[in-house]
C-alpha cells in the first residue's frame, strides 16, 4: 500500500499542518500500516485499530508534551507512536531493542505515563492536572480510557477524587463494549442504556445541535448551565459520573474524526473535569478484527489476507487448565471459577459454556474477584481465580488479608508466570514468588508439565488451604506418568552427587540438560512454599553445593541459602530491574537462563 | 453501671426474645458496658458506639450464622461480640489470647467474615450470597459498611458485579460522614446531598409512610414498583447505587432500633441487591467521642469522666514525620503530602493546615494515592504519600507498576512498619520489607531514632528515585547527632569481632544490649534496600558469623545468606504466620524479637 498521507507525517506538527479533509483518508492508512506491520510482528491490534480516529483528534487538538496524553492500559495507542515520530521504527515493535508495545515515557516525551496494567489513566491524568496548577502551568490532562478499564476499583478512586476539583482534565471514554472480553457489571449496563436509542437520540437532538452552534468554550459554559435542566430530563437518571463531579457529555461516533475534534475542542478549555463519552468498534477497519476482536485483542503474526495465524501454538497451559478444571467441576459442583475479565486468556471459556452458573466475570476487578473467592471459600464452595501474575499483584492484599490469614481453600490459577516476552517491563510475572513466600497458610505448587499441571490442581482442590498453581505463558511438555505428588515434597531426577541443580516449570529442561553435562544432580522444585524441608536438610548435612535455577526476580535461593546455611548457594535468576520486551529466549539470556548460562554458574559454584 | 437488660443477654436467642420496647434500654446498656470496657483496654470505640442499633436491629431480624454477617473494616462489631455470647470476655478485648478487636472466625460462628482492612464486605457479602444461591440455602448476606468504606475502589467492583443478578445482598450503609477522618471525595458529596434536608424530607413523607403501612415483603415489592416512578421523581437524580442494579432505600435514622428493624425485615426478602441508607453518629452516646469522633476511632485506655487519656504518649514518630515534612515543604514548593483517609493518623494534619493546596485526601483510596502520586513526580513535583505498612499492600501494583518500573521519586513514609500490637493480624507491618526488596529502583531507609527518620525523609526527598522510608508506630528514641546518610551505606555501630549483628529500627535497642552481653559486633542496617555490599563482602571475606534480626517475616536474613554465602548466618524474624493481637512486647516475646531472644540465637550461631 502506498501512505499518501502518513509519508507527510513525521511529526504531530505535521498532523496538525495538514488538511482537516484528508484526515479521514489519513484514518484509514493508519489503519493499513498497523495491520500490515502488526501482522509480522504480533501486538494489539484490535484495540488500536479501534482508537485511530480518538488518538488523531486528540493530537489536533491537544499540545502534547504540554498537554499530558495517558493512554489506559496502552495497548490501543500504536496511532500515537506512529504519530509521533515512530512511524520509521514501527516495524520493530515489541521486539527486542525495538519500540515498546505500550507507552514508555523512556521512549518519547509524547509518552507522559507509562501504563500495561489497567485503570490508571484518571489517577496519571488527575496527578498531571494537580501537579500542573500548582506549577501554574495552562496545560490539559487528557486520559484516554477504555469502557472495561472503567470496571477497575482504581478508576473509581480516581474519578471520586477528581469531581470535586475546577481541573484541565479530561476522561475520553472509548466505549466499545468490550475489555478483552464482553464487558459485564453495572457500570457496563449502564453504558449500554446510555447507548439505546432513545437516550442517545434525544442527547443528539439536543445538546449536539447546541455544540455544533457553539463557537468558544465559554459560550459553551453557558449554555451547558441553561441547557442543563433540559439536559438532566433526558439523560441524568442514567449518569453516575455527574455524581463524582464530572460534567458528562457524550455519546458520539468516536470513528467520526473530525466530530471528535469538534467535541474535544470544546470541552478543552471548560477547565473542569469532563467526561467525553465516544463509541467506537474494536477491531474497526479490518473485517476479521472486527468480526472476532477477542481473537484480535493480542494477536500473533498473522496473514493479513486471510486473517490467520502464521504458525499453529501447541495446546497451551491455559487450555489444560481450562480442560481439567472443567473435568473437575464435572464431578464437584462446590467447585466455582472466577477470572477477572479473562475468560479466554485463562482458559475458562469452556468452562463458562458448561457451567454458566458456576463461573463469574467480575469485569476488571482483580481485588474483588480474590475477596469473592474467600467468601465462597467460607461457605463451603472450591473457588478458582484464574490470573496472571501480573494482574494478581493487584489483589496482594487481598489474597494476605482475606484469603491465606483465614486460611481459605482458595486456589489461584496463575498464568503467564516467569518471563512473557513481547509484552515486557509491565507484564513480566517474576515478582510473585518473592511476595508469595510471606503469605501464611499457602501452598505454592509449580509444575513443569502439563501433566502435572493438571495433578496440582486436582490436589489443590482436594486439600483445604490457600493455593496458588502457577504456570507460564504457552505450554509446557505435555508429560506424563509423574511420580505422585505430596505437598511441599520436590521430585529428585538425578540424585545429587557433591552439587546439585534445583529448577522448576519452564526452567527444568534447560537445568536438566546442563546437569547432564557437569554431571549435578537435578531437583525439580514441585512446591516453591513450603520448600522441601527434609531435602534440604539432606543437602545441609551433606554439605552439597546448590545451584537454584528461577525465572524469576530471587526467592527461593535467599531462602536456601538461608536454610542450608552455611552449604555453598549460588543463584541464578532475574535481578529487581525492570525486565524490557522482546522474545522470552532473549530475555532468558539477558540473565543466564540458558542451558549455558546454568553450566558457567555451576562452574562458579564448583569453583568457590 | 447495673446491667439489667444486658446481663440478660447470653445469647442472640436472648435478644430475639427481648420485648421490642426495651430495646433502646438495651442499646444504652451495650454502650456504657462498651466504654466502661474499652476504658480499661483501648479499641475502636467511636466507630462502635455509632453502630449499636444497626448492630442490634441485624440480630433480631436475621439468623446468624444461616444468615452471613458481614463487618465492614471490622472495627464497629463490638456490640455484635457483646450479643454473642463474649459479653463475659469483653474485658479481654484485644489483649493477648482474649478476643479480637476484629470478627474472628476463630472465635465465634457469628464472625462470618474477617476484616480489618476497608471496602471487602460487599465483595465477601456477594460471594456468600452467590454461594448460598448455588447451594440453595434461603439465607441473606448483609454487609454493614460505613460510608469512608464506600470510596475504596474494591467497594465499588464488588457493587458493579452485584447488582446484576436478584440475589439476597442487603449493603447496610452506616452513613456517619467519617471514615477513621472526615470523609472527601464525590460519593461523600453525594451522600452529603442525600442527607439534605429536602430529599430527606420528601423521602420521610414519602417512601417512609408507605413501608410503615406495609406488612409483607411481597406487599413491599408490589409497592415499591408502584412507588418508584414517585421516588424517582424525588430522588433518583443522586442515586449512583441505582445504575449499578441495587435498589436504593433511604436514608433513615440510624439510632432509632425500631425503625431499622423494620426496615431490614421489609427488605430482607427482597431477593435482590438492596442499599439501605442509615444516617448515624459515630462516638453516639458519649460525649467526648460525639465531639471528638476522630480521637476516639483508636483510643488507649482513658479516663470514663473525663475521656483524657491515662498516660500522655511521647511525641510520635508520626508527628515527627508530619513536622519534618512541614519544614522542607516550606523551602520546596514541589512537595505535596498525600493520604489515604489519615491525615491524623500518619501526622499530617498540620501540613493539611498550613498547605492546603499541596494535600490531598484521596479517601480510602490507597491505590489511587500511589498512582497519582507516580504523576505528580513525573510533572517535577515531590509527592509524599503517607501511609500504613499494612495498608500499602492495597497498592502493591501501583508502587511496583507505576511508580518502581517508572522510576519516579515519589517517596512513601510507611508508618506502623513492624509489629502493631493489639490490632493483631490484619494489621501488622510485617509484610513490607520482603515484597519491597524485590522491586526495581526502590531505596528502603529504615530510621532507628527519630532524628534519622528526619535525615532520611530530607535525604529521599533530595535523590531521583523512588523511596520508602519505613517506621514503627509509637515512639522511636529521639536520637540526635548521627553519622551522615550515603544511601546504601550501612552504620557500624561495635566493630565486628568473629561475629556481628545485624538489626535496624526498632530491634537496634535490644540487638545493643545483646551485642555488649556477647561481645558481638553490631551494625545498624539503615537501608533494607539496597544492601551494604562492602560490608558484607568485608564480612564474607572475613567468614564473619552474622546474626540478623528483623522484626518481620525474614526478609534480609535469607538475601545475606546467599550473599555471604558460604558464611554462617543465622535469622531471628517473624515467621509467616498470622501473628495475633496482643501487647508488641508480647508479640516480639513470641519470636525472641528480644535481648535474651537475641542472645540465644547468637549462642546457636557460634555453637554451629
Amino acid at each position: 500500500m502506498e501512505y499518501r498521507f502518513l509519508n507527510q507525517i513525521n511529526s504531530i506538527e505535521d498532523l496538525k499542518r495538514m488538511d482537516e479533509a484528508d484526515l479521514p483518508a489519513l484514518c484509514a492508512e493508519i489503519r493499513a500500516f498497523m495491520i500490515e506491520n502488526v501482522a509480522k510482528t504480533g501486538g494489539h491490534l484490535a484495540s488500536s485499530l479501534g482508537a485511530v480516529e480518538l488518538i488523531v483528534a486528540m493530537h489536533r487538538v491537544f499540545d502534547s508534551p504540554q498537554d499530558k496524553l495517558v493512554f489506559d492500559v496502552g495497548h490501543q495507542a500504536y496511532a500515537h507512536k506512529i504519530l509521533t515520530g515512530r512511524r520509521d521504527v514501527f516495524h520493530t515493535l515489541r521486539t527486542e531493542d525495538g519500540l515498546s508495545g505500550f507507552p514508555k515515557r523512556e521512549e518519547s516525551e509524547h509518552d507522559a505515563f507509562n501504563t500495561g496494567h489497567a485503570s490508571t489513566s484518571i489517577s496519571a491524568a488527575l496527578g498531571y492536572a494537580r501537579a500542573m496548577r500548582l506549577r501554574k502551568e495552562t496545560g490539559t490532562a487528557v486520559a484516554l480510557v477504555g469502557d472495561g478499564a472503567m470496571t477497575g476499583g482504581l478508576a473509581f478512586e480516581a474519578m471520586d477524587d477528581a469531581g470535586r476539583e475546577p481541573l484541565s482534565l479530561i476522561v475520553l471514554l472509548n466505549d466499545n463494549e468490550m475489555s478483552i472480553s464482553k464487558n459485564v457489571g453495572g457500570i457496563s449496563n449502564h453504558f449500554a442504556s446510555m447507548r439505546s436509542g432513545r437516550l442517545y437520540n434525544a442527547f443528539k437532538r439536543g445538546l449536539t445541535r447546541v455544540l455544533e452552534m457553539s463557537k468558544t468554550g465559554k459560550w459553551l459554559e453557558l449554555h451547558m448551565k441553561r441547557m442543563r435542566n433540559r439536559v438532566k430530563k433526558f439523560l441524568m437518571p442514567n449518569l453516575p459520573f455527574e455524581h463524582l463531579g464530572f460534567t458528562y457529555i457524550g455519546p458520539i461516533d468516536g470513528h467520526d474524526v473530525k466530530k471528535v475534534i469538534r467535541y474535544l475542542e470544546r470541552v478543552r478549555d471548560l477547565g473542569k473535569p469532563v467526561v467525553l463519552h465516544t463509541i467506537t468498534q474494536k477491531g474497526k477497519g479490518y473485517s476479521f478484527a472486527e468480526e472476532n476482536p477477542e481473537a484480535f485483542h493480542g494477536v500473533a503474526p498473522f496473514s493479513v489476507e486471510t486473517g490467520k495465524p502464521l504458525s499453529t501454538p501447541a495446546v497451551s497451559n491455559s487450555a489444560v487448565f481450562g480442560q481439567t478444571l472443567e473435568e473437575l467441576a464435572a464431578a464437584d459442583e462446590r467447585i466455582v471459577a472466577i477470572t477477572a475479565a479473562m475468560p479466554t486468556g485463562t482458559g475458562l471459556s469452556e468452562f463458562a459454556e458448561a457451567f454458566p452458573d458456576r463461573f463469574f466475570d467480575v469485569g476488571i476487578a482483580e481485588e474483588h474477584a480474590v475477596t469473592m473467592a474467600a467468601a465462597f471459600a467460607a461457605e463451603g464452595m472450591r473457588p478458582v481465580v484464574a490470573v496472571y501474575s501480573s494482574f494478581l499483584q493487584r489483589a496482594y492484599d487481598e489474597l494476605l488479608h482475606d484469603v491465606c490469614l483465614q486460611n481459605l481453600p482458595v486456589v489461584i490459577a496463575l498464568d503467564r508466570a516467569g518471563l512473557v516476552g513481547e509484552d515486557g517491563e509491565t507484564h513480566q510475572g517474576i515478582y510473585d514468588p518473592a511476595y508469595l513466600a510471606s503469605m501464611p497458610n499457602l501452598v505454592v505448587y509449580s509444575p513443569a508439565t502439563q501433566a502435572e499441571l493438571r495433578d496440582m490442581l486436582r490436589l489443590a482442590l482436594q486439600r483445604s488451604e490457600p493455593a496458588v498453581v502457577r504456570y507460564c505463558r504457552g505450554a509446557m511438555p505435555k508429560g506424563g506418568g509423574e511420580a505422585p505428588l505430596a505437598v511441599g515434597k520436590w521430585l529428585p531426577l538425578r540424585p545429587a552427587t557433591e552439587s546439585v541443580i534445583l529448577a522448576t516449570g519452564t526452567m527444568l529442561p534447560a537445568a536438566r540438560e546442563a546437569a547432564e553435562r557437569t554431571g549435578a544432580g537435578l531437583t525439580h522444585m514441585r512446591f516453591l512454599s513450603p520448600l522441601d524441608e527434609s531435602i534440604l536438610e539432606e543437602y545441609r548435612s551433606k554439605g552439597t553445593r546448590i545451584l537454584v535455577v528461577e525465572e524469576n526476580v530471587a526467592s527461593v535461593a535467599p531462602q536456601i541459602a538461608l536454610r542450608c546455611n552455611p552449604c555453598r548457594v549460588q543463584s541464578v535468576a532475574i535481578p529487581n530491574h525492570p525486565v524490557a520486551h522482546g522474545s522470552v529466549a532473549q530475555q532468558r539470556a539477558r540473565f543466564g537462563l540458558t542451558v549455558d548460562g546454568i553450566e558457567a554458574a555451576w562452574k562458579e559454584l564448583m569453583s568457590r
